[in-house]
């Protein structure tokens, strides 16, 4: 059959080789005879799984030792409420970045708990979307914590400036769509989370990195499934966790160590993002808005200018092995999500089908 | 290789087909080149594979049409907290049964946000542990409900009987190391709630049965994730849901439809359980210290009478491939865990393999 790329936003695109090894060992893990489905987290078997993927996320991303990784339930909308009730302490106020759909989601989920003061980030640049410098903006003083989004999944809208308000501000962020996508300075951070769904494994697991200052200060509120300290303290197993997805995380992360880590994937992601990008730009047939300093390498919009081909635009490339590019509901027109698991082929493949497109309907 | 029978509590064995089937399915779901991990919960291909689990679901409890089904992040430790933070209303004050571990844990959680008033329902029978008869739990008039967890996977206690409190108690039971082992009168419960990995599916994913008419109430300070209407105004994808568990949850289903569905496994599970109890009581080697009438037909905990021998056995039988016997460790010795999953023969080779033991070494 054709070779299929999946651009899905997420759940999306998994290595084929960490997909062909959970395969094989599916229903006979480690020689147990039985599935790594099947045994209890609290066995020596999983302990070691548990242990490895910790240890391999920890040298990915190169963490420091005062910040502890997190393997939760809930995803990225279970930590938009674990923020608040987890850093607010005895502050009632939290200032949170506005440039894009989940940003704004999370403000909607931090009103619960406090006043989210929203910093309206977004802005135009020659008529592109774009996100205002991190220079300008304007911080509250009582705040807990500020909350911004660096990789925007359904507006195609990145920040790729690193944080640097100084030591007495906390900076969380929902790396969700970008994290292990290339380096990142993990220390500008207090809080870092991410819903494994887009570039590490199977939906139903998150990852949270905090550091350990930050502990101990849930609100007397907050679910014990989403209060850090709770977590930390039983080593991410106060409760049952998602040991499949737990697993084949592990997988990926040994998939990236043998592939050059995140350095190699920031290389191979601004090759693709290059690529794609160039040809969007290279045509009038095909329309990215989203402004150069702000674009997105992990998810790329673009619209048809007719979009009465976008319907031919989805069964032909659908056709071609090219899956899940149909934009998301609020924005319409296309997306194609190229995350760490999509290999350079998987772009080509698209662009080589988009230019073939625009010939035969431009 | 020896087939292998796994006694884990949970995470637990799954049915042998089931497995089978995601595994030759794992990398090409569906015809559509991809795993069923990596496509979109908002696609039609997942949306029919969850749709048809629920329906399953719904067939095999014989769910009234006034409950909803939601598919749910947190696992039971999640819904401990869920339950107040969704039914408490106005009202400040739940009962909380405490029959055994997991019921305490519960009254833990939800002293988060009320007043639990705890019946304590454990007592003894002829020095056998015991659970009091439900005609004889004294509860309180302003409850905003009942909480009970009818199979104690630690205690290996059950409460076989079914509550008839009367239409004004809002009865909400933990079912998760119970549900779909047998008929269950679900219109005599206000929720109903089980993690997954069980008698279910993988670990991360949870059920939860609830009334429509007590949806819209949650308190202020309930996470989304935890909030029964929202999670049932999304179709349980206001967050991303665990899609694999959910997929192989509907494996688990149609497996049980074509397997004589409820019915039937609560004919297998009766015997499993008369035969492994059998053994026991037949013998002065092995003991199990819970009261006929409130013993688990899913966890069977046991103790040597020497258990200098508890080594010995883990170690053998482990070799024999009977895995995972080892008892919680709050209560040491072991634990058989027969879920549905666990075909007769699995009890078969346990209790020949105990009697052979008891042979040898008693």
């Amino acid at each position: 059959m054709t070779q299929v790329f999946n651009f899905s936003s997420g759940p999306a695109m998994l290595p084929a080789e960490v997909l062909k090894q959970a395969q094989q060992e599916l229903c006979d893990w480690n020689g147990l005879g039985t599935s790594v489905m099947e045994v209890s987290h609290r066995g020596k078997e999983f302990i070691q799984v548990a242990e490895e993927a910790e240890k391999d996320f920890r040298f990915l991303l190169n963490i420091p030792s005062n910040y502890k990784v997190l393997f939760c339930h809930g995803g990225g909308r279970g930590q938009f409420a674990g923020l608040p009730l987890n850093l607010l302490g005895d502050k009632t106020t939290a200032d949170y970045v506005d440039a894009g759909y989940w940003a704004a989601s999370a403000v909607k989920e931090a009103h619960k708990y406090c006043t989210a003061n929203v910093i309206d980030a977004k802005t135009t640049v020659d008529g592109l979307r774009a996100v205002k410098p991190m220079s300008e903006w304007q911080l509250s003083r009582d705040a807990a914590y500020l909350h911004y989004c660096p990789n925007e999944t359904i507006d195609g809208i990145a920040i790729h400036e690193t944080p640097d308000f100084g030591d007495d501000v906390v900076v969380a962020a929902d790396f969700s769509s970008t994290i292990l996508s290339g380096p990142l300075d993990v220390s500008r951070f207090g809080v870092i989370y991410a819903g494994a769904q887009k570039n590490i494994g199977p939906a139903g697991l998150t990852l949270v990195i905090v550091r350990e200052d930050l502990l101990g200060k849930a609100h007397k509120a907050c679910p014990s499934i989403l209060d850090y300290s709770v977590l930390n303290d039983n080593d991410s197993m106060f409760n049952t966790p998602p040991t499949f997805a737990w697993y084949l995380s592990g997988l990926v992360f040994k998939w990236l160590r043998n592939n050059g880590g995140v350095a190699q994937m920031d290389k191979i992601n601004q090759q693709k993002a290059e690529l794609l990008y160039g040809v969007i730009d290279a045509s009038d047939f095909y329309r990215n808005d989203v402004a150069q300093a702000n674009r997105s390498r992990m998810n790329v919009p673009f619209q048809l200018a007719d979009s009465n081909l976008d319907k031919l635009f989805l069964e032909e490339s659908f056709a071609a092995g090219l899956h899940a590019l149909k934009g998301h509901r609020v924005v319409g027109g296309m997306r194609a999500s190229i995350y760490n698991a999509m290999p350079l082929e998987g772009v080509q493949a698209l662009t080589a089908f988009m230019t073939d497109f625009e010939r035969r309907h431009g």
